[in-house]
């Protein structure tokens, strides 16, 4: 992979910074493009050529090919780093976080950060499920990182990449991660094992 | 894996069932052990002492060891078969439709089955978003089944285990199946290729 990746994503969006750190991380050569979400950029038919599901990031490679899905995507470029356990086992825990993260913590964690953060809703008017399963995922973040260093055990893996990404968000949620003393030690862990600085500064 | 694993599954949940076929297929002995989803079979402190997220399917292993997330735990257990692609790139594409299989198409094809099917709500009481979000999913199934015989190229992968689990069902979510012929074809590619019968025989 000499030739550089070019990484298509919304800097605002965890998922798209997943892909941009761990690219940083391996040390590959990466061209960012911005695409503008709030804004259409993904319902452009040159967008939608590229990615017919209309969602960032994605990353194209130089032979043409395009991968879509943030998690796809970071175990395809991590694949033989320290990112990624050896054993299958290890794997296996660390897909399971990946996929609980899409399904369990990011729906509600990221879509609730969403529509308070950027289309300015009044909490009263947000469904309530947002905050009730935003606040159980965070839970069981809390419980597994009262055990472990990390969400997969004792390494950084690409589980704690992807759920970083909207953790560190939370509060422009309406999270407030002093309840979770677990999840903010690691939060910090996390993002000195990826060498990016904290939230706030620049990502 | 000659000692048996124990699935803890309920048999009206396509996510569950993937778990079921991937191990039958590969001929891994297993033990099948019934949960009560609506009954609230997850939510008991034995099952919670197993999977803190409470949710099915799981695998326990011999060693007591717990796995959870249907698509995790079929990547673990049909590693080094052939419905995982060997080449790198071919096994992110086959991840690419899992990861988009639960974030773009179980949170609306199987949850609007769940409510019409197993609630008995009214079409008029869903969320609309339900409907189009399933109808956009057909739709992508359909565009890529036009183009290879399975969603992730050629050849049936764990990407095709996860997304006929619910698509087999989507009638019972009102999805129309008529409208995506492709898509219908293909259902019968993976059901003969995993060894299972037509839905509605006994999964």
């Amino acid at each position: 992979m000499a030739e550089p990746l070019t990484i298509y994503g919304d800097p605002g969006s965890g998922n798209c910074l997943k892909v941009k750190w761990v690219a940083a991380h391996l040390g590959l050569p990466a061209t960012w493009r911005d695409v503008d979400v709030p804004g259409g950029g993904t319902r452009t038919p040159e967008f939608l050529a590229l990615n017919p599901a209309g969602r960032v990031p994605i990353v194209v490679f130089p032979d043409g090919e395009v991968l879509s899905e943030s998690n796809a995507i970071i175990v395809y470029l991590a694949e033989g780093s320290a990112l990624v356990p050896g054993t299958p086992f290890d794997r296996a825990r660390m897909l399971q976080w990946m996929f609980w993260e899409q399904y369990s913590h990011e729906p509600y964690i990221a879509v609730r950060r969403y529509q308070l953060h950027f289309l300015k809703r009044s909490p009263d008017a947000l469904d309530p499920k947002l905050a009730e399963r935003g606040a159980d995922a965070l839970r069981l973040m809390e419980a597994t990182l009262a055990r472990t260093a990390f969400m997969a055990g004792p390494t950084l893996t690409l589980a704690d990449v992807a759920l970083v990404a909207y953790t560190r968000m939370a509060h422009e949620g309406g999270f407030d991660l002093a309840d979770y003393p677990a999840v903010r030690a690691w939060i910090g862990r996390v993002e000195a094992g990826l060498g990016i600085g904290p939230y706030g500064a620049l990502a």
